[in-house]
Parts: C-alpha cells; structure tokens; sequence
C-alpha cells in the first residue's frame, strides 16, 4: 500500500538532537521542523491563501470540530473536499475534533462509544466518536488526520489520566479501522499520558505497535507549567519512530518552537501567533511588541526593523497601531501577517541551526536576546 | 501659477452628452467618469492598497474629519503625509469634514466662522471652519481637497437652505485663501442649493467666479427621491465649467453612476460597495445577491459568473456564505473585493460606451437586465 504521509529524514544536529527533515504529502512537502498556521474554520484568520503561501508555509492545520458545525462536513465533501474549498492546494492537517469536544462544548458525556456534546453555536445535542471523526475527515480530505482521542486537563489525578489514555489507545484501533482512504490521507496518533512518565510509556507502546504514519504528543500546553512540558517531551519523543514525523500540538510561541525542535519534534501548529495579532500584540526580534502603546503612536519605523515582510516593508508602527485602536480589519491583517512570518522565519532558523550544528547555540543566542529586551516579559 | 489637478476632455457620447476624460494630479492620472473607493480612516476598509490598484482604483477618497479626530493630521504631517502613512502612491481626494460634522457629530453650533462640534468618539469639544479644514487638507497632503460646506438636510426649508448656501460660498472664498500649498494640491469647491433651481444657480455662480481647479455637486443623495436629483444634475450641471472636473459626492449605486455620468459628471464615491460587503450583500450582473441566504449553502459556483474578479476566480458562494456567517474576516474581503471591483469595471464599460457613443443604449441594457433579475428589487 502507497503510505499517503512519508517522512525523509535528512539529518540531525550534532549538538541538540533535532532533526532535519522533509515530510511528503499528497498535497506537496513541507521542511520540518516546520510550524503550521492555524485556519480553524477553512481560513487562516484574515489572511489570504496567497499570503500564507507568500510567507512560506507548506501546511495548514483546520479544525474538524468546527466545519463539522459549520458548515458541515457533507457540504466540504461536496464542494470536492477542504484544499478545493478554501483555494488551498498546499498539505492541510486536520486535528480530530476531541481536543475542542472538551474545551469548547458544554454538557459533555464521555462513553466508551465516543462522546456526547452540546454545540457551542447552537446547543444542539451531538456526538462524536472514532468512526465519526474518521468519516468526517474522509469527507474533508485533508492530507493528514488526528485520530479521535481524550486531552485530559492538567492538573488531573492519576487514575483519571489512565483511564482515559488507555481508552484513547482503543480510540485510535477504531480510527485505523475505520479510516476510508489511507492511500490519500495518513493518519496520525495521539500519544496522553498527561505528567505521568509510565502512562506515556504505555501510549507510546500501544500507539506505535499500530503503525501509524505518523505520531503527535497531545496534552500538553493546556497549562502545565513549561518545564513540565518539556520533561514529559525528553521522556516521550525517544520513544517514537525514528522514520516518521513527531508533531507537539498547541505550540506556537518562539521559545516553546525552539525547545521542542531540540527535543526531536518536527511538526507544530497554534493559534497564539494570529490570535495576539488580532489585539495588536506583535513578535519581533525584540520580543513581544504592543502596538497599542502611547509610545508608538509616532514612530514611523517598521514593527521590526529586521523583518522583511509585507508590514514591515510597508508600514509604520505608527499607521498600524492607528488601524489597530480604528479597528480596521486591514490592522489585524498586517500584524497578523507580520507574526505569521515570524513563526515561519524562525522555523527556517531552526532548520538552518540544525544544518549547522549550532541549535542549541541559536537558542542561547535567541533567549539571551530577548532577554535584553525591556519591552515586555515574555513572548 | 502650475495647477495641480488639471482635466483633459478626451470626447463627449454623441448620444448622452456624457464626458470621457482623464484627470491629471501630482500621484498620476485617472480615466473619467470614475468611481473613488472610500477609505474614511486612510484605509479601504478590509483592502490592501495593492488589491485597490489590482481593481483599477487610480484614486481613492479619504476623510478629513475621522483623521483629525484620529490618529490627528500633525500625526500624519509627521508620516510625510497621507499617501506615505497609508502606502497608497496613486491619487487621493479628501473630503472637508463638513459633511461628517453634520451627520456624526453631537451638539454642533454653526456660526459665520466655523462649527463647534462634539467628537462621535469621545465627546471632546471641536472646532473647524474654512481654515480649519484646509490647516487639515494641507498637512494630510491629498492631491485633491474639498472646500469647507455645510450640507443641508433634505428636506429643508427654502430660507434655510438660501441661508446655508451664502454661507458655504462665504466659506469657500475663505478655504480659497488660506490654502497653502496651491502647486501640489488643487481645491474643489461644492455647489450646494438643495433642490432648489434658483439656489444651485446662485451656488454655481458664486463659486465658478473664483475659479477653483474642480467642482464638487453636494447636498445630494441625502434622501431625496432619485428623480429629485437627477433633476437637480439636469440644471446644475450645465453650469459648470467644461474643462474642469465635476463630482458628484456621495453615489455609488450602479443606476445612479450610469444616470450621474450621463449628465456629465466625472467622479462619484460612496461607502455604498464596502459597507454592504461587510454585511455579504454583493453587487452582481444579475442585481443584488444576498450571500447569507440558504440558497447559496451548497453553491458552489461563483459570486457573479460573468466576474474575473479574484473572489470570483478562485471561490465559491457556499465558501463566502461560510465565512461571513461565521464571521470571518476574510469572507468580507472577498465580498468587498468582489463589489468595488464590480464598480470599477462598472464605470470601464461607461468609458466604454461613451467612446462608442451609447451610454444610453448601455444603461437601458444594463437596467433591462437587472429588471430580469428576481433576486432583489434594487441594487
């Protein structure tokens, strides 16, 4: 059978660990590791297609939670799938729908059969399960798939955890079951296990004796302190096949990119970059950057004298942060693109420090700058 | 003396009377009759500039009032002026502030000298008069500036409006001689009079004796029934010079950009195309078309079939409808890209007609057309 997702490994940084690689798709090749911008429903948030192919990126992610609300997946399948229906021809990824099963629905009840919930729109009663989130990803047509699975919250108890992951493992056994077109789609596993270094163990274990085309960590980012985040990445990534993409859901800041590529992830997706855009809170080589502040309503340099974006090229501080307290859409539309590009140019950065390395070097490099920034206290 | 806005009549419809022509201004030259999209807070709301030159925009309209009141004109004095502030290198005319006095502002007491007036953002107490205006005008650096008027409602008594229209030639004598910068900005002056013959005349009168670069016609599409100001076009007009613009303020629906350019008008604006976009009303060959009608759920044909615009090349009206429903930015720049481009090819094929002298023929196609339409009684 053709493998729909493939994974080339092209080398690994002599003094981190990380990995440079390429994964193949039907919808074309991305670098890794590579960051994917999030277009939760069939749009990446006031950006074009054009624009977010302009700024370098290779793969989207979309959310299966919401174009099953809205406007339903029936309707995707017949406009001739996802990439036909948002004009985008480049790889997509779509998650499963479970993670905002439990973060955005109300009255939800968890069975071994899936799980019933309440539309956030409508409060219409509904019910996702393995073979649903597999039906409705066959119809959306996505290059890669997230099977359906449980994100416990953090903190939760052990007994908790493990339950749920053990049924996530279940889970994942029906959705390769009931995959309809593993020859145009791959699949990928979602290994839990919360904190809980044994419970990944046994994620990994069951996950990737079902030969996957390829694996994600879940459940973290859901705010676990970041130390955290990164012990249970040391423990869990040795334990994934060398030979297929690693993906760390829900993160996107600069630092969180730059740790997880040390420890051997390839793949990332949050909607932090375009999320803060939309308030006017910009990443720049020096730190976050509020445009709303009394201080730039007269600064007519660019939002980051070292980008080279369309917004920095083009605009002042000064014009966007007026757009930005006007709330003009075409404000939103310059910083988003600005943090966009941000993302995509530190992932270029990253894959250049490996080819050389020195990642763990451009780390140090990257922290110690923005240290020196008083803008603000974090990214 | 150099004029910084110069016209050049090119040849009249034989069967109309209509004016082909081309305006000349310090940031390029314009093909007329041509519609000004509108960027009230120096930006076409949702559009780049580069989509606003995609469509074939040479000039666009900005407002006095809103950039006063915010980001301020010093701030854009400091810019380097408008154009550099916005990134916008072709032409732009800005209006005087007179009309957004009158229709946003709260508690305003007119006098000889100027209007105090209540900021609609935050109450502030203003002032602006003839000097005010141009104080303004000059700092934003617009190669076409409006004369300082009242705009009288409709209806309003004769005495009133006698009374308004003095003064607004009073006014323009006074804009007349506290413009500063005559050599890279030309003054239009705005015939007002309501509807009432006498009072045009005197208006047109007043105001051709002090020979301005330009003439605006104000005071309409305020209200009035259309007939009432095409007869109002009928005998104002004619009294305008020939070899000079003429602008007809405030239009923007196709029959009335075909009836205003019939009797000789050379410019028209409107918020009309961008701000029913944003509510995913679209300008259509077959009339109005409604994009949140269920009708359109599972369309996935273009918005206007007979487009080439880059919405109607590249997605589908299911698509649209998706994304202003669910309130996605990028749903509101396809619809607005789709309507402004709509009424540049709009006042191309006028262009169009007049050189083949059948403007008339033209509108009464283009009227028979739309009457074939069930979709919308208007557009």
């Amino acid at each position: 059978m053709r493998m729909a997702i493939t994974y080339e490994h092209i080398k690994t940084c002599k003094q981190s660990g990380a990995r440079l690689g390429r994964v193949h798709t039907p919808h074309g090749s991305f670098d890794t590791p590579a960051f994917m911008p999030v277009g939760t429903q069939a749009t990446v948030k006031t950006m074009s297609p054009e624009e977010v192919k302009e700024m370098g990126a290779g793969i989207i992610l979309s959310n299966t939670y919401h174009l099953f609300l809205r406007p339903g997946h029936e309707t995707i399948r017949k406009a001739g799938g996802l990439h036909k229906f948002m004009n985008w021809d480049r790889a997509i990824l779509t998650d499963s729908g479970g993670f905002q099963v439990f973060s955005l629905s109300e009255n939800r009840k968890i069975s071994e059969e899936g799980v019933e919930f309440r539309s956030h729109l409508n409060g219409d009663k509904l019910f996702l399960s393995p073979e649903k989130a597999m039906e409705i990803q066959n119809a959306l047509g996505s290059d890669i798939m997230m099977a359906f699975d449980e994100c416990p919250p953090y903190p939760a108890t052990y007994e908790y955890v493990k339950a749920s992951t053990e049924r996530t493992s279940r889970w994942a056994e029906r959705c390769l079951a009931s995959h309809a077109r593993k020859d145009d789609q791959g699949l990928f596993a979602i290994v839990q296990g919360g904190a809980f270094e044994d419970l990944r163990k046994q994620s990994a274990a069951d996950l990737t004796s079902m030969d996957f085309p390829g694996y994600a960590i879940g459940g973290l980012s859901v705010g676990e302190p970041k130390h955290v985040m990164y012990e249970v990445l040391d423990y869990t990534t040795p334990l994934l096949p060398q030979h297929k993409p690693r993906y760390l859901m829900g993160v996107g800041s600069p630092d969180a990119l730059i740790e997880g590529s040390i420890r051997g992830i390839d793949m990332f997706d949050c909607v932090l970059p375009t999320r803060i855009a939309r308030n006017g809170t910009c990443m720049t080589s020096g730190g976050r950057l509020v445009i709303r502040n009394q201080k730039y309503a007269e600064d007519f340099g660019p939002l980051d004298p070292e980008c080279s974006c369309y917004t920095c090229r083009n605009y002042s501080r000064a014009y966007i942060r007026h757009l930005i307290k006007a709330d003009e859409t075409f404000g939103i539309r310059l910083t988003t693109y600005h943090n966009l590009h941000f993302l995509q140019e530190l992932m270029k950065n990253v894959r250049q420090a490996i080819q050389e390395d020195r990642l763990l070097d451009f780390r140090d490099e990257f922290f110690a700058r923005y240290g020196l920034n008083d803008n603000d206290k974090g990214f």
